[in-house]
């Protein structure tokens, strides 16, 4: 899978692709903030991702607060965001 | 469980009997770095608190980015640390 930085364009084009998702300030990431019923539903969810990540070998960076999980990709090898993020992403929304 | 906020003197006390745990900066929390071999590792930490967190209704603020965790503890029907954070916080020391 792509590990190259996606440029400003490609970047661009497919954040218009992620409407839930938004670009880190720094521009190396992208984040998006997910609301649970409770605790259980929130870890449930993260659990999921977080056999997706291993399988793909590609980790989110994450914080939970009971029903509140924050959630941001980026790619270090890559220096900045690249398709393995999208794609993450992407398999983040049909999750949730 | 106690939720009643514990008095500094208190705080100071059970501070010294977990010497891993170090005061947040505004005394409301108390927090831990945990560093694992992998991801699998780090996750799987999570997973046994999460069930314990679960079980005593009491939960972690904590994130992780690849085998890295962070966790702060802390009471917010207490507006600050409880005797339930100090037996969290135990309870974790066991299992790492």
């Amino acid at each position: 899978m792509a590990i190259e930085e996606l440029t400003p364009q490609e970047r661009d084009s497919w954040l218009r692709a992620l409407p839930k998702w938004s670009l880190a300030r720094d521009g190396r990431a992208i984040e998006r903030s997910f609301e649970f019923a409770d605790f259980a539903e929130a870890f449930a969810f993260m659990t999921r991702i977080a056999i997706i990540a291993e399988k793909r070998d590609h980790h989110p960076e994450w914080s939970n607060v009971y029903n509140k999980v924050e959630i941001a990709l980026t790619t270090h090898d890559a220096g900045g965001l690249s398709l393995r993020d999208v794609n993450m992403a992407k398999k983040i929304d049909k999750i949730v």
